[in-house]
């Protein structure tokens, strides 16, 4: 790494937006959870693709790692430069290039929120699906395949991205995907982009897929005795095919910490939040459907959010669970799990889990996009109890290899970064190699984010 | 290529099960279109996982090619063994593996073709729904990313495979994906094997996703007076966000040459083809809104099939489109094109080809998945007349610049091979130096499928 060279070259391309400063280091260096801090050399603030090009050759000319940064809210450690070099801040390329409202698809830089995103399509009766609480960065969430709350219905970023626009390791800039519905045009380039975390490409350019924002929506919360009632209603849900935008498990523990930090009146019990989008008369038909099974599950306290307002309380309520998890133990560190199973082994994962929570005295509630059987526990450690995240690092431990010998995965939308670089080899096995191969292939310096996902990037 | 002594140890291995007759190397040497007869020197019919691993490396050894063999159904000269080698004719790996009717999955082998697997299915109340119209192995509408006249409602191979086993280049055994319904678990191997034609691994196994048989299903067909009329009301419907599981175009010349096939009696006009999935009430309310939107456009002839048996007897007419095209002109060869574009420029696409073909004096019906912007014409050619050939491959080469030019892709469903190798360099730029390396990198000897796909596989 000849990190002078490259910094002088770079600051003659960037001027002022190549940043060396401790405060803007230190910013781009720290995660949300409980990874330590490992701030970069510089930050490069590029506002265009051809800019984002020179600054990767660059880079490569002088070995220099690349990590790109969006919001910063990943979970698992992605962003953080752990081999030193160039954080890449994406977030001064936030332009809606151009609404292509009559394809439903919409061409966006990757800065560009999702917030801010369905604010800017407002007008248009389209929006933007893929959910995953945080309002992270549409780059971001493409780099991690992201999902959330609406996935049930409308898809991961798997799902929903049509085409982008890369930058290689060696400064080539490619476009993936077209404008079509489909394609059979060779090797799916998209969705091999979509979850490589940084470590293949610099994504900087989506073109998304919208949906018509439905001319119905419903809402409602309702608490069951036992997790296992409420999960079986999932499971009964889907089994019969009724269509929901949304279902959501929150422990008895959420629905107390959604109390403490809401003013909201829950009864200490497991509950399910539900949304149907429809036509007026689908709706009505898939909440009657539901709440059927709802009674026969002995599931009780409906309530229901009809207008706009209660319905935005509700889903407000549940993206805050973890600051408000964070909040419920003042001056924890939250380490957040994120497994996702089969549906029909979800009860029994999710029964398990809280079992090992208890028995290794955290405290840690658990929330969950059940339709996806995917489901998470935050689990609020004392910073200065060492044993305390031993503890913790065990439970989540078990669940990843119980997610793997229920044929699940370690991670149903958070990624692997650092955090899940351990279990990688017992979800692949072969597989990851193969992974390897293609990252040497396409990152032989491997200067673009070192040290996550692939064993061979270290 | 030591080929001698390859078939000696794949004789070993497979005994009878290696053929090299003329009689099964000229079965294995033809397509079903104007490609050249190829056979492979040897026809090799695995009986399991461990068997393709062992034939895989014998082959690696020696440097023998290995093409991939299932119903010979693909249209773009995919499975012709054009470097010689062995054929792996996978249809002795057809074996519903294990039901997950609970998870709505099932695992399959390779050689199941789609309409098995739906008889296998009946009982279960679930069913699979992409449907290319030929009765195609799984195994190989996984390696052509295959879609049909359902993808617009259920989507394409590329959103219902969620896991493979892969043998790779080297002999390994592979697994990708999981049973999960989603994951972020590193790159998407899934999706690199789904379209990657046999030239980067072998699939010896699929865990599917299954749906749920509709409670209601509504069939009709109507005609009217201008293309743009059709495809508008496609549009239309889209942007309604009116549910369909199918929706078809057939121009006038495919009219008649259903009459002349089926002993219809269906006005010489462009029609569509439609059908709707789902509660009694949601199909009936999709039905009058279809409804609307149609007689708005000057629709008009509306049959609606009810039935099971009027609805098979109006997808199997449709299904049966390329025969009856083919016979529509006795002793002719099909020239077969597919095109996808965005669906605002569908109209026009669709106008032009039209055009196209009957300002070179071709015959050519027009038939298209319209819900996804895509569509085909059959060109109907004499087997003996040069020139004739010549500008039927000025038109399909016309189209696939204008699909380009439009965003689209050109292909939306039957893939590469060697039919559509000369325009990946249009369509993907420098994306397909990418699939390039990544080729090299996984099959560095060029033995899987050699010739097509990439550019760097000669």
């Amino acid at each position: 790494m000849a990190l002078a060279q490259a910094l002088a070259e770079l600051e003659t391309l960037l001027g002022k937006r190549l940043a060396t400063s401790q405060a803007e280091r230190d910013q781009h260096g720290q995660s949300e959870t409980w990874f330590p801090a490992s701030p970069p050399d510089a930050v490069a603030y590029p506002e265009s693709t051809q800019e984002v090009s020179e600054i990767v050759k660059i880079c490569a000319t002088h070995d220099v790692p690349i990590t790109a940064w969006g919001t910063g809210t990943s979970l698992e450690g992605h962003a953080l430069p752990i081999r030193g070099g160039i954080s890449l801040d994406m977030m001064r390329m936030d332009k809606v290039v151009e609404v292509l409202a009559e394809d439903m698809q919409v061409r966006v830089q990757p800065g560009v929120t999702r917030e801010a995103l369905n604010t800017d399509l407002r007008a248009t009766g389209l929006f933007f699906p893929v959910d995953p609480g945080a309002n992270a960065s549409l780059g971001g969430m493409a780099a991690t395949r992201a999902s959330g709350t609406t996935t049930v219905r409308y898809g991961s970023m798997r799902d929903n991205v049509a085409g982008l626009e890369v930058v290689m390791a060696d400064g080539r800039i490619i476009r993936t995907g077209s404008r079509a519905k489909k394609s059979s045009a060779g090797y799916d380039l998209t969705a091999l982009m979509l979850g490589s975390e940084g470590t293949l490409g610099i994504i900087t350019e989506l073109t998304l897929k919208l949906h018509g924002q439905p001319e119905a929506i419903s809402s409602a919360v309702c608490a069951f005795d036992t997790l296992e009632a409420a999960v079986e209603t999932v499971q009964l849900t889907i089994q019969m095919g009724i269509p929901m935008a949304r279902i959501e498990f929150v422990d008895d523990l959420t629905a107390q910490i959604f109390n403490e930090a809401n003013g909201t009146n829950f009864p200490a019990k497991p509950h399910l939040m539900i949304e149907f989008h429809g036509s007026d008369s689908g709706v009505a038909e898939a909440s009657e459907r539901f709440g059927e099974v709802v009674a026969e599950m002995g599931g009780a306290d409906f309530q229901w959010a009809t207008t706009t307002e209660d319905r935005n309380r509700l889903w407000k309520m549940r993206h805050g669970a973890y600051p408000a998890s964070i909040a419920h133990r003042p001056g924890c560190m939250g380490l957040v799990t994120d497994i996702c199973v089969p549906i029909s082994r979800l009860a029994e994962a999710v029964a398990e889990t809280k079992h090992d929570i208890e028995a290794a005295g955290l405290i840690g509630p658990v929330v969950g996009h059940v339709g996806d059987g995917n489901f998470h526990s935050v689990l609020l450690l004392d910073p200065e109890d060492r044993d305390e995240f031993k503890r913790a690092k065990a439970v989540a431990a078990k669940m990843a290899e119980r997610a793997l010998a229920m044929g699940g995965t370690v991670t149903g939308e958070h990624g692997i970064g650092m955090g899940k670089m351990g279990y990688m080899r017992d979800e692949h096995g072969a597989g990851w190699d193969v992974m390897g191969q293609i990252k040497r292939a396409l990152d032989p310096q491997n200067i673009l984010n070192p040290g996550k996902l692939v064993e061979q990037n270290g």
